[in-house]
């Protein structure tokens, strides 16, 4: 009996030929990385309660700020000390305020095959490379980043078909979003999603990270794409050569199969306060927005913000409403500069910040009042997700935001673009 | 017996042929603005104490949003929505996120000899354009901002008259840090600042800013500088004709009279923790530093920008320092990015931030630690102005804050520009 391109990865990590779901392996670590969320914890317990005194290799363990940066208090600021001082004693890589952790992982370390464990839920992006990313908490990770191992449980497969080709004015983000709506927030819980087909086929490194990025937003252990030439090349171009290209046998075992196609995609907003409260824009009525966001680790990359641009190219947002662009890293930046985006972007009225999570994150940039409404790209829109506990977000795409800073509510993208 | 271009500007103002130091005018205002940093309480005095229900001129009082944008907090976002809705009611100019005040009032709306009444201590910027600006607290404000007028009491004239020319790695910006340390934080306690000489006749706008931005800081009730061309060329370029070229006369009385030579002036440095004690860069010896912020209503002009460029250009900052740039307008960052400085400043490793006050204001970007070093072009560096109550901020020109970011200590711009 054949096995998923996930299960083929815990093999290899835990050295086994064959692995089922539900058996426990330890596998050894490829890449472990922290970011400022919690890594001031890790060190406390790294340094306090394990009396370690190095990193299992200074090669593997990364750390990067990005999650309040530039910090917004002198609390923040002695995390980000702490990061910095440790990373230096350590001499292990250290980014600070230079892209969100995610997009920097794939941009500088991830290549298919990986076993990548980092203390955020959304390492499950890595899977847009083909590589077997999870988050987890900080007393799990630091005892990765000390031995180089984990435990784990073999996950049972989702596998989701796609086929068809997007509209113009619909993108991974909608797919996702109506998949996650489709089999809910606790739809494919400690589950891989396999996303695969001849649409997925084609999709870019981005597209693909887009929709392993959510997984764990549907419970989902990790996502996976199959990595194919896609994947090899923009690894390649990175420097990166070494990669093991699993992919799923045609006998492995999918606990579930989902079909999509996407000629019949509209763009999808999740409403509040669910992410799995999923509608078509056609349906979402008559809503007034505060703030717009475009960025994250899902939603913060050149292809989107090219979307955003091609509708505010020319036009200016709404006076009284605010629209905060974050490109997700130094690299997204300069070629958003490079392709004159940026440009737009500020001639438009909106505010572009520093590659960093911003207000997906909540924390501190765009923070929203009470009775104030969101439209974001990030990745969750729970109660007081993004500020205020009397405050509203909706998750829409890159472009649906951009449309919707112009009008003032939440609007059609497709009346926008051509 | 003459009268200062100040004495004239308030003599205009409040329908005098003549008016003397020490007189107590009634004056009309030209314009006023409110910031974030107070406009909330304002509108509470607007609404609840005076039972206010139109503001005296809707064309003459702006509202903008620049001390903490985005916000920060749920509460800073109460703020900012507060600003909205009054604004929106009273139909009166409201920006937000798109550039510092000062900037913006100086690009958008002052024009030589006007009276400026802004709730921000800042206000003498517009002494750059021969406007006499100043700043009051917000119960001052709100009668302002209800009747159009205010009292004031006609302060004494210093004079400055500068001769020489800039070396390369000197600026303005060294300039006023020098006369501060000179005069001392109360060396110039409720007088005019009135800077002339061959040399600054030679000024562009944004330097003549430079000079009156920081009169405050020695206590001034306005800094100012005598509008000629320079000052008409910038305000009609952005199609403004109407204004009062007011001049000293030839027998003014002054105060006092101060003599400068910019042959003279190296880069100079306000240290930890008062802006009065300033020393030459050669004098500073070994100060690491964490962080390096360019930018703020002092420094963030193009003129800044291109000189920190010039440093930083096919260079990488210290991987264990910040350096974060704010541009100070939304004009200001078009400009910087058609002249591919933003492009200069990604490339470096710094974090480039949306137009804002930023850590110049110490409260929502790049919030400094315990124990931590900030150099800033912004325009205070008291005990905790920029975090932590143990932290040390220390001011200096966009060049040398650009120098240090590349060594990680404080460092002479002058073995960095050709």
């Amino acid at each position: 009996m054949g096995m998923t391109m996930g299960e083929k990865i815990l093999a290899r990590a835990s050295g086994k030929d064959l692995v089922k779901p539900g058996e426990i392996i330890t596998a050894k670590v490829d890449l472990c990385m922290s970011n400022d969320g919690t890594t001031h914890l890790n060190i406390d317990i790294f340094e306090n309660q394990l009396k370690a005194e190095k990193v299992f290799d200074p090669e593997k363990v990364i750390f990067i700020v990005d999650h309040n940066v530039p910090s917004e208090s002198a609390k923040t600021a002695q995390v980000h000390k702490k990061m910095r001082i440790f990373a230096q004693k350590h001499d292990i890589p250290f980014y600070e305020g230079t892209g969100v952790c995610h997009q920097i992982m794939i941009e500088d370390f991830v290549v298919p095959g990986q076993l990548v464990i980092a203390a955020d839920s959304h390492t499950c992006s890595y899977g847009g490379l083909g590589a077997f990313g999870t988050g987890v908490g900080c007393t799990d990770f630091t005892s990765v980043m000390h031995t180089g191992e984990i435990w784990l449980m073999v996950p049972e497969t989702l596998k989701f078909e796609i086929e068809g080709s997007f509209k113009a004015g619909v993108y991974a983000r909608d797919l996702i979003l109506k998949i996650i709506g489709d089999i809910g927030a606790n739809g494919a819980n400690y589950r891989i999603m396999e996303f695969g087909g001849p649409a997925v086929k084609k999709f870019t490194v981005d597209d693909r990270v887009v929709l392993c990025n959510m997984a764990v937003e549907a419970g989902a252990k990790t996502g996976l794409v199959e990595p194919d030439q896609t994947a090899i090349d923009y690894v390649e171009a990175r420097g990166r050569h070494d990669m093991n290209l699993f992919t799923s046998d045609e006998d492995a075992v999918y606990e579930k199969t989902y079909q999509y196609n996407l000629d019949e995609l509209e763009p999808m907003i999740a409403i509040p306060h669910c992410v799995d409260d999923v509608v078509g824009v056609t349906q979402i009525g008559d809503v007034k927005i505060d703030q717009g966001f475009i960025g994250s680790c899902n939603n913060g990359r050149i292809e989107e913000l090219r979307a955003a641009a091609q509708i505010l190219q020319g036009k200016k947002i709404d006076p009284y409403v605010k629209l905060l662009i974050s490109p997700a890293s130094k690299a997204v930046f300069l070629e958003a500069l490079a392709e004159g985006l940026i440009d737009i972007f500020v001639e438009s009225g909106a505010m572009v910040l520093n590659p960093n999570c911003s207000v997906c994150w909540g924390s501190c940039q765009g923070v929203i009042g009470e009775g104030e409404t969101l439209i974001s790209t990030g990745t969750r829109n729970f109660k007081g997700r993004a500020g205020h506990p009397n405050s509203s977000v909706y998750l829409a795409s890159a472009a649906t935001v951009a449309a919707s800073a112009l009008t003032g509510k939440i609007t059609d993208p497709r009346g926008f673009v051509v």
